[in-house]
């Protein structure tokens, strides 16, 4: 199929759906209607498609995008830079450390103060249970009274850059490789997806890539099982989501202690590791204490504990227990391949080397899902904004 | 008045002023004509009122601009990158540990290898009384130079964001809050301005912000009274020129040390710690022969000293004082607020929290003043450049 | 002589030459034909004039360059953003640190997960032998791969920005100055240009502008002379190669141990310190052993060393010795001057001074040839395409 047909097939999907999302953050998949998920993958894709053939989707004649990365990454801070830049504005990273705030600004201030031009805000704040999310809501709230008391000519969108509770520019192109891989939304109906624990010698994974898949993936009919050794829980309230989720898709959530069990007759994969909660919940107690030995007793501890699931482990042996013995492969990356980023990790070598480009492609559409979730709130008609670059 | 009644009524005003601002840097506000400074209030206002309206106000085609902020700052440097963004310019933020000019570059080779592109140079330096002008100033000349000798295509215009002898971008964008609250500049004709310090447990403040608003506000026939404990003075360059600034407009300008006295009918209040000037003195001489204790000493010192003071404080009695008991009140942020940033601090909770967004305003010019402050070096006619965006 | 007449000339010179860089790197100097570096002077030289008539020459509508710095920069980390930015990307810096790199992402991934949208990667990697030009193939063939195996859309263009064997940025801007100074290329046939070493008080600057120079000047008939104090050889690979460079055009090249016999009758001089080769390997070897007390020692035996010869420096009386007593002189700054940015180092205070402006000239080149690199490798008909900027 030739670009234009792709896109045009997109719009009329597009103008089918029911979406809210025109002046609205994008914070957590959950809080979304399923029309307005749609409505970013599918702008996503038809951003992706002008940027093959080199079509430029500017919406912004001037304008900043800020980013505040409260924990390092690689991939979602150029995704971000990507999205931003195509879109028309001048990325600017609010460094906590060269800025005053660790001097007494307020949370409130500051976000009016960084905002008098500013578009967008996109935040990565993942490793405190119970921190994240509420940041980024009073980061919104703050923009939402600047711009309601006239003290901010436009309201920044908000975009999660991965938060406690999810992460849904990650779920999201996730979700996008599946669909392109089974050829359609509704391909995806009675798959079965394994989103399992995995060994990591590594320590305090956050919780929100597992929590954002099974409270995604469980939306679209999908048979999500979650898998991890006893102790290694999600928050409770992400798992009651998901349960209501695929009550109402007709799919499947159901949890279990067993890697096999699991990957069996999976069609997708996505082992990959993370912390117990308590454990983070422990953690950030201990931070805020700075109880150092603490918190290195606790390292050891965990480490520890982890060791007893080296087992836990995508190898060729799991691989053949799954639908046909060649599922699907997810990883958010990077992952930790035994043998070559560490010793002993998530996946053996060669899994993870015959399903790599699969993983590429999947990190592939994490600018445009970005650039999506702030085009849908900038933009009051998407579809006729999207014809205008045709 | 609807916007472009409101922008021609500017540019009417703006049409009967003489300035000399083309080709010239923005370092002091009192190197400059009252023609001048109104010139870049106007069109800071005329600025702000095109981003209302989402009129692009792009001057360059291409190019770059630096910042080089020898100082923390978050609202200063969001507000510069907004303005050059803005005007049309890709920002660089020069950062002195990543280059190589701790390994001996001369601030004159500096200035000219970064400046091949450049069109704006923005600086804060202002920690060290007798350095961050002369700094400056250096790279001014080096610019200069470049450019004389045909090393640039162009010649950066130097943006001063903060020096040890004034802060223009934070007066300016004071005064215009005055404007806009009071009704126009001839309204300030006789209002009692307190340019106040206050109590802070914090130490070593510079002391642009004070000279600055004293410099200024006198300018436009104020009652301008600077009120500190002893000792507390500011460098005597700055209340010299106060005092020749305040008979010229048929103000005044005294000094007292008590608060009281300063509030007492005040029409605007800007209580603010800042250093003694000796004490910042004494800083810079042990910083540079690196004299730990000296250091830790002085600060013992200075905060016990401080802390005689901390009656000093923008209470609620305070206001009380002022002119029909609500004098507006007037900070560059972020303020020490009693019981939310600190346990005492410059102003009373309650007080800050009635004149918080009036703040926030007053914040909010900024991003145009320093655009501004380019406009008016870059474009040789200002009005009919400004009537092309309309 | 007018810009237009100055760029027509060159377009002229351009139509003549037979190139291959459309769609290649710019990783060495000598992995290219002469024509082809005649390509990238004579448009660097373009694109000056252009930005000195301030005629725009972008030609990306969007895209992001990225920049990888594993070693401090100041004006090639300028250059590089200026030449971006007037080409029309977007600067993103991959900083090692703030990325997730440390935690064994490999090169190829991160490679592609930064270049969805990535139009140009530049990287400075020259501290370790064996390692910069090494790491820089490494990235080039991940991002042929992402691009061959459809996971980007445009293959980014790699710049190096200075590696362990060649400085083709600095070389060329060198060069480019040369030709200016003597009215042609033609004129530099027979010209000599002593390449030398000289003493600084530091320790361990890269070998890849010397190597740089002898390479690129014996393609263009000069009498090339590279002088060290024995045991302060370049990589033996980069001295076959100049001999077999001079000879093909026919020019000369040879290494004598006397800075007197390197300067005599010298029309260009090149005083520059530099490491042995050997002790970087050997420096190379200690850092990855994280064996800091030999770090120590060597710098001490080397520092030692390097003081037996604090009378290799381009004082006054070595300048006598060059033809009629006034060689060019060129650096590529910053140079170590005597009494200056310290004791006693590579150059007198008097000659440098004297040659300042030159050498800023020799720098300023340097975002055109950035520029010019990224130009002749995105542009398929190059002169077509600065035809349509006039």
């Amino acid at each position: 199929m030739n670009t234009t047909a792709a896109i045009n097939e997109r719009l009329k999907e597009l103008e089918a759906l029911k979406t809210d999302t025109f002046g609205k953050d994008f914070l957590l998949t959950w809080e979304n209607s399923l029309d307005n998920l749609k409505a970013v993958m599918l702008v996503a894709e038809i951003l992706q498609l002008l940027h093959w053939e080199k079509k430029p989707w500017r919406i912004f004649d001037y304008g900043l995008a800020i980013s505040i990365f409260r924990d390092n990454s690689t991939r979602t801070r150029f995704s971000f830079a990507s999205a931003v830049n195509g879109l028309g504005l001048a990325l600017s990273e609010l460094d906590e450390v060269k800025s005053q705030i660790a001097h007494g600004e307020t949370v409130r201030e500051t976000a009016n103060m960084i905002s008098f031009l500013t578009e967008v805000i996109g935040i990565r704040d993942d490793m405190y249970p119970g921190e994240g999310h509420t940041y980024m809501t009073e980061v919104a709230n703050a923009v939402s009274d600047g711009f309601a008391t006239g003290i901010l000519a436009q309201r920044p969108t908000l975009v999660n850059l991965q938060c406690d509770l999810d992460h849904p520019t990650q779920s999201l192109s996730d979700l996008l490789k599946l669909k392109d891989y089974f050829g359609g939304w509704d391909n995806l109906k009675g798959k079965k997806i394994a989103m399992s624990w995995a060994y990591s010698p590594s320590y305090g994974k956050p919780l929100s890539v597992p929590q954002g898949v099974v409270n995604l993936m469980s939306r679209f009919g999908m048979d999500v099982v979650l898998a991890h050794p006893e102790g290694y829980d999600l928050l409770p309230d992400t798992l009651d989501s998901a349960k209501c989720f695929a009550q109402q898709s007709n799919g499947s959530f159901r949890i279990t202690h067993s890697m096999s069990d699991a990957f069996k007759d999976a069609d997708v994969v996505y082992p990959k590791s993370w912390a117990p909660m308590s454990v983070m919940q422990e953690r950030t107690r201990m931070l805020r204490q700075g109880d150092k030995e603490g918190l290195k007793e606790l390292e050891r501890h965990c480490l520890a504990e982890n060791a007893r699931h080296s087992d836990w482990e995508c190898t060729e042996e799991m691989m053949k227990l799954t639908h046909g013995g060649n599922a699907l492969y997810e990883h958010c990356l990077p992952a930790d391949i035994s043998g070559v980023s560490c010793e002993q990790g998530e996946v053996a070598k060669s899994v993870f080397e015959r399903y790599r480009l699969h993983t590429y492609q999947e990190a592939g559409y994490k600018p445009f899902v970005i650039a999506a979730m702030v085009f849908n709130s900038k933009v009051r008609d998407v579809v006729e904004k999207i014809r205008s670059f045709l």
